[in-house]
C-alpha cells in the first residue's frame, strides 16, 4: 500500500465560467492567479458554458464540486451583470470554498442545508488595482481567489449576508402527476448527444420499481433502465442513470440528441409499467 | 548551464480521453485524482477523440507517450463499453505506466517487444466507494491513476494477463503491390487539414528515394518530398514527414482536407520515379 | 492578513499557439516541457490562434504577457515557416522572456521602449537530438522553454540581435481623419461575439469627450459609452472599453457579431458630438 496520508495541504482552485478556449481570458485569470499565489494549483472544470447561460452553470457546479478536494476554491465566473451594481459572493458549503457573481449561480447548492458562511466580496484590498468595466474574473475573482485558496477567510472579503437576500436559479423540476406519470425535460446535452434530463434518481426510485419504466420521447419510447450503455446493441436507444445522478437517455455507440432530433427543454415522460 | 539534475521525481499523469472539454468529465477526474493524491502533476494529450474511435485514440497514444517523462501513467479512457463485463487494463511498457479499458486503445503499443507488465485493474479498494455506471473514468481510473503516480505497483491492481488474451485494434497497414507501388489510406486529419497517412517513413525509405516519389490522392499528383511546409509557394500542396513519423499531405498555409475535398479513410498511392 | 512573501519562486511557462486541442500537438510541448524541467508551471493563453495568423497572435500576446509574473516564458508558436531557414528569437522585454519564430510575433511588444535583450536561438544542444521538419514546437521550443525557466540565460541560446534586424508584424492601425472622425476595423472576435477595434481607449480619450462619441458600423450607430454591458436593455447593443482597453461593440446579453452581421475587418467610425 502507498501512503498518502502526509501530504502537503494543496492550495486548489476550480474555474468554471463560459470564457470559452479561443481568447486568452481563462488563461489571464490564471496568469493573475499565480501572480498573486505561486503556489495555488488551477483545474479547468469547463469554460464552455453557453455564454450568460445561469442555469446550466449552476447544474454543472452543483455536479462537480462534491469531486474536488475539501478546501477547494471553486471560482464561478458567469457573469452577465458584469460592471454594474450587482453583488459578488464568497461562501463556504460542506467544507468548500465558492466565488461567484451574485446572479443565482450559487443558489442550486444549499440542498443539505445553510451555507456555512456567506459573505458580499466587498474589500477591494484584494482586488486588482485597476479594475476593468468588462473583465471582473481577471480582476477580481482571479485575486481573490488566489487569496482565499492561501487561507484567507472569508470574513476578510467583506459583510456577512443571507441565503434569503441572494438572487436565485431555478432549475426546472421534474414532477409526478395525479395519472403516476413523471414529467420531466432535457436540461443539457453533452459532447457524446447524451440527454441529460432534470429527473433525478431518487423520484424514479421512490415512484415504483425503475426496472419496470418506459420513457416516452415525442413519438418514440424506451422501456426499462438497464445498467450499461452496451446492454443495448450499437444505434439502439436507451434510459440510463447518468453519472450526476439524473436519468439520461442515449444511444449506445451513438448520439441521442441526433437520434432524437431533440433539443434542450424537450420533454419526457416517464410511466411505470406493471 | 543550468544543471536540472536533482529535481525531485514527478508524479505525472496524461490523460487521452473522448470526454470532449464543454462538460465537466475531464475537470472531475482531474479533481479526484488531486483528492487521491494532491502531489499528482496532470497532462492533457488531448481529450477530443472522436467519439467512441478506438484507432484515433490507440494511434494517438503510441505517437505521444515516448515524449512524456519514464514512469508517467497515460490514463487513456475511450470507452464505448463502460459498465459491461469488459475489463481494465494496467501496463507497463518502456518505462512508461498505461491504464486503459481492455478494448483494444493499448494494443497498437508493443511494437518493440511485449509489455513488462500487463495486469487486470480488479482491486476494488483503490476505486471510489460508488461506482456509477456510466463514468469509469471518474470512479476508477482517476484514483488508480493517482496511486500508480504515487508509486502503486501494477502488481496491486488484480491479476497478471497477457498480449494474447487482450482486445486488439488494427490500424489500416499501408503495402506495397506487386507494380511496387505503396497503397495507403489517410487515418488522420489534423487541425490544420493536413492528410496524416498510415504510410510509415521506414517504408517510403526501403521502397525507393523517397525524393523521386510521385503522390496520387483522387485525380491530383504531387512530386518528391520536401523538408519543409515553406518549400512550395503558399496555397501549393506538397507531401512531407510529419511529427508522427508518417506521410503527410499539407498545403502551405493552406488546408489540405479542403485543397484535396479529402476525408479520413480516404486513399493514397506512392510510385517511385526513376 | 495572508503573507505570500515567502513563496518559492514559480517556473512559469505560457503557451501560445495555433495548434488547437483536438490533436496532440499542445500536450506533447507540455511533455517535453515536464521531461526536460521537472518543476516547470505550464498555462495555456490560448492554442486556438487561427492558423497561421500572426498578427492575432501578436495582439493577443502584448494584451497577455502582463497578467503573468515576472520572468515568465511566454512561447509562442505560429510557424508557417518551420523547416525553413527562419530564425527563433528569445527576448527579455519589462521583466518577462519571451521565444517565438522570427516572423512578427513579438514585433508588437516594445511598446515602452527596445528589448532589453534579443538573440537568436542558434544552440542546439538545448534542442531535442532528433528535430523533426514541421513540429519545432515539440523539438526546440518546448526543451528551450523549459530550460528558460530553470534559469538559463537568453545569451546562452545563440548570437544577439536587434530590434531592427527582425520580421515585423503590423497590425491596422486607427487613424484620426481631417473632419475629426476615428477610423478603425475590428481585428478581432471574441468567443462571445464581441467585435474588438483596433481603436484604444487612449485615441477616443485624447480626441474628445468619449462619452459623446457616436459609433458608425455599417448602416448603424450607437451613442455613448457606457460603462456595463447591463447599461442598455438586454438584447441592446453598445460601445464599451473592453478588457485589452481598446474600444468594442458588444450585445448585452447577446452576440454582436450576429447582430451586426460584421466580420474580421469590417469598418467602423466614431464620431464627436458636440
Amino acid at each position: 500500500m502507498v501512503s498518502l496520508m502526509n501530504t502537503p495541504k494543496i492550495q486548489l482552485i476550480s474555474l468554471l465560467t463560459d470564457f470559452g478556449t479561443q481568447d486568452e481570458y481563462a488563461g489571464l485569470m490564471k496568469g493573475v492567479i499565480l501572480s498573486v499565489n505561486p503556489l495555488a494549483r488551477i483545474i479547468d472544470i469547463s469554460h464552455q458554458i453557453e455564454p450568460q447561460d445561469l442555469i446550466q452553470a449552476a447544474f454543472m457546479l452543483r455536479a462537480s464540486y462534491p469531486f474536488f478536494p475539501k478546501g477547494t476554491v471553486h471560482t464561478v465566473v458567469v457573469d452577465p451583470g458584469v460592471g454594474t451594481q450587482r453583488d459578488i459572493l464568497g461562501a463556504e458549503y460542506e467544507g468548500h470554498i465558492f466565488l461567484a457573481p451574485d446572479n443565482g449561480l450559487l443558489s442550486l447548492l444549499p440542498e443539505k442545508g445553510e451555507f456555512r458562511k456567506l459573505v458580499k466580496v466587498t474589500n477591494r484590498s484584494f482586488f486588482r488595482e485597476n479594475v476593468s468595466q468588462t473583465f471582473h474574473g481577471r480582476d477580481i475573482f482571479a485575486p481573490v481567489a488566489a487569496r482565499l485558496a492561501a487561507g484567507l477567510s472569508l470574513e476578510e472579503l467583506g459583510p456577512q449576508t443571507d441565503f434569503r437576500q441572494i438572487q436565485k436559479t431555478e432549475m426546472p423540476k421534474a414532477f409526478r402527476n395525479a395519472a403516476g406519470e413523471i414529467r420531466g425535460q432535457i436540461i443539457h446535452i453533452d459532447r457524446f448527444g447524451n440527454l441529460m434530463s432534470n429527473i433525478p434518481r431518487t423520484i424514479l426510485e421512490k415512484s415504483g420499481n425503475p426496472e419496470q419504466i418506459t420513457v416516452h420521447i415525442g413519438t418514440r419510447c424506451i422501456s426499462g433502465l438497464p445498467s450499461a450503455y452496451g446492454s443495448v446493441p450499437k444505434g439502439h436507444p436507451l434510459a440510463i442513470i447518468g453519472s450526476r445522478d439524473y436519468l439520461e437517455i442515449s444511444v449506445n455507440c451513438g448520439n441521442a440528441m441526433q437520434y432524437f432530433g431533440l433539443e434542450k427543454g424537450g420533454r419526457i415522460r416517464v410511466i411505470y409499467e406493471n
